[in-house]
């Protein structure tokens, strides 16, 4: 059955089969246009940049939003391609309020909105989100996939790790506060910057602007530090665990999985039920 | 059997029961307005913030005090409920020296008597011990066994790397205090201030306030910074492998745990089996 | 068969039989000159060291340049006794063309073409390229072979955790960026030195050069740094995972490989197969 | 067979018997007293420590050596009971040769011979490796055994990646110096300079001494940063892997040890076999 234009234009776009290189270029035309434009954002901001190149950066930016409402419109169009957004009205509605098309829309709705949001320049951050969009690629959806479900194996353990290391920070700067707030009133001020402190020093970064000076906060400082990079050892333990488990189940998984793989497409047949009538 | 209005609250109160909702409501409550505490404790310490909330802090204050001491009330009456405790004198009177029971009213000591702590700051936090009360949530119970399940199996190992890491810090400190005493006798004065130096670099902290300038002292504490990170390893791989060891253990009871679980009320029936009655 | 001068001179040089002292002196030796030079290179950038020892460092560096000739002499000589490059010419060039005989060539062409190059320093750090040749050595070989295999199994998980990684700097800067940027303007001018102290941050390095002064600044570097620690969970138990995974496989290997061992040579003999008419 | 008092003494100051509570008492004693000389060895440094209280600090210092003196004549006079050394001359010669003497005689040759060492300040700091003792503990020293020996399984990954993060610390630091000599000779003023920052920035101690400002300088610091945190993960990983590994093998022994330790004694008898006579 030869598709129809709709059909090889939603191919290309939201496609997954790694044969289709139209498909592959357009992907990585669309990741270099989102990369070019989170490096013109940054120098945006950088002064003398901004005064020499100002009208390069602006037409790149309009041109750029001229491509991404493109590959919106594109999206929006095909989408009833898809079994699950079939209906041309509602379909094309529910598929708009995917989280997936809520970013792109974010992405052109700044250049296009600039009554309803006249800072320019934080509707212009919105566009990070496209960034997520990188994660639909397929070559790292899978890897993608294992890291989330460690993460969400070990839940209960992360956030307990969290729950105990968040008080040891509360009490620790709290103790803190009263051994240095006597002898340096500026740098101990009150509890919330001694948490200040307490986070700097928990996560081992240590900038430095704020440290204690008296034997006792040293020495309560010393052993913040010290059980810091103790609970720092859990998370790691915890997620190391993790990624070993979900490595045998997954090795286990596939070995079933590889039963079911479309002998003509290459593609995940209990994955697309509703794709089955394509061979 | 219909349970009585003491057994009731005991239930809300003290019952680790995921179908009970009122002691869910009630137990999320407490922790709101434990959090809440904190926040206004930390809070109270901000002048500015003292100078104009003042009014409204110490009502909250009050007000949390009162709930506190009706909570603590109602868990000392209620007790008896538990067979461990069930005489009403001696019962309750072991029941208040439990360690729970200390921390609860640790909370509210320090508001009825500010004869006994004058100093009206530090009593108050005491009651940040009133946090530890979270650890009693029935949902990360299982979690933090783990995790002190795995610190108890590592226990030996754990010290025995605490002590080589301070065998580091000591005779490291020592040495750099003989290299650096000459060059900057204000930054390296004595060997407890070169300690308070080992201790921010071995656990990788590194305020700046103090730091090594002669070609010796760079040098030791060049390769003192590396031992420290190789010992960081110890601890994080010690962890690492009873989580695996532990996760293992686990699972296997877990399985044996299915055939003995309750049908009718969920609990685990021969952890409770003084609770065999019940249906 | 008694080996030519040839034949012998190539097994000092490229052989990595254990047994053969001679080539073990040789290795060693080049190992030494290696971090010597490396040694004097920096010395050498040192002013007072060059005012007073620039005739020592200077011949060092000529007798330096004459050995390493020799040997890349020598190799280029030799290499025609490998199978592989057995052409007197045609194997000699390919030969030539061999990554490591290139990091050889970088080593001593500095030194005669300072026409081609005439800010010497710069050329002269070409020669640092010559450390790779350590990793020639046959004793390390087995062990380096496991860190890149671990590394290349698990190279999907370690880009997609740089990935998210990176996602998390340029946002996590940028956000600072407008939460800094009117308290501190010199502090954080623009993104880019945003991201510098995000790197400083998330990597938990906290030079203090730069860090952030208003409360919601200080509550997203909280976060940020928080996450930063999270993440760096992450390649420690990918790689953990992975020397687990390549450490039983590889123990598996080893035993059937044991099988086919030459016990005259003690080569591996499916290793070589051009060799098998070696006895 | 009833001991003698000198297999009284011994079983007191070397026995691992954990049923012999005068040992235990000794043990602890001696434990006590060193640490207490660490104290007092530290405190020393301080000027007005050192000032108010001289007469105390140097009583316990002569009082500590006598007591040490006194126990290392009872272990040189005792040792004839072990059967290694049961020559009364030869074996006590021997004896005192051994690394834990040489230790113990180290604590206490600096006060007797303050003519072969004049800077007595130094001369104590050798006190320090009586620290060592405490590993002779017997609780401690299973655990202690396991991390050795997963050092040494683990030694040749270890040094590689020693050596790769060396690569990494002087290729860096080298291209640093280039980067950042120019913008700031003081900071940078040559490579060893440059390689004390990369060693700070690559433990990720991050003192904030020495820091790039050039664009250049600080693109390159934050690939270092990023690839050290990455090596980083490399140790962790390793040793995780070789804890889990030992802790298997270790399982398997003990199942197997269980079965000839000595009823009577709670001894293993295979690890002295010179003592079967004594049940």
């Amino acid at each position: 059955m030869k598709p129809s234009l709709k059909q090889y234009i939603f191919e290309i776009i939201e496609g997954s089969n790694k044969d289709n290189w139209v498909g592959q270029v357009f992907d990585s035309f669309i990741l270099v246009l989102i990369v070019l434009n989170l490096v013109t954002f940054s120098l945006e901001t950088v002064h003398s940049v901004w005064i020499e190149y100002k009208e390069v950066l602006t037409a790149f930016d309009i041109i750029s939003v001229f491509v991404f409402t493109f590959e919106y419109s594109l999206r929006v169009w095909s989408c009833t391609v898809n079994p699950k957004f079939r209906h041309p009205v509602w379909g094309r509605l529910r598929f708009i309020f995917t989280p997936l098309l809520l970013i792109d829309l974010s992405a052109i709705l700044p250049f296009y909105l600039p009554l309803f949001f006249p800072d320019i320049r934080f509707a212009r951050s919105i566009r990070l989100f496209r960034f997520f969009r990188l994660l639909k690629l397929t070559r790292y959806s899978d890897s993608l996939k294992i890291i989330f479900t460690v993460f969400l194996i070990k839940k209960e353990e992360l956030i307990i790790t969290f729950f105990v290391w968040f008080l040891l920070l509360f009490s620790g700067s709290s103790l803190m506060y009263f051994a240095e707030h006597e002898a340096q009133a500026k740098a101990f001020p009150d509890i919330p910057t001694a948490m200040w402190w307490g986070v700097v020093t928990l996560t081992t970064v240590g900038y430095g602007d704020i440290y204690p000076i008296t034997p006792m906060g040293r020495i309560l400082a010393g052993i913040l530090a010290v059980l810091g990079v103790g609970i720092l050892a859990l998370p790691t333990g915890i997620i190391a665990s993790g990624f070993y488990d979900e490595l045998q189940g997954k090795r286990k998984k596939k070995r079933h999985k590889h039963a079911i793989i479309c002998p003509h497409c290459g593609n995940l047949i209990d994955e697309h039920p509703s794709d089955k009538s394509h061979h």
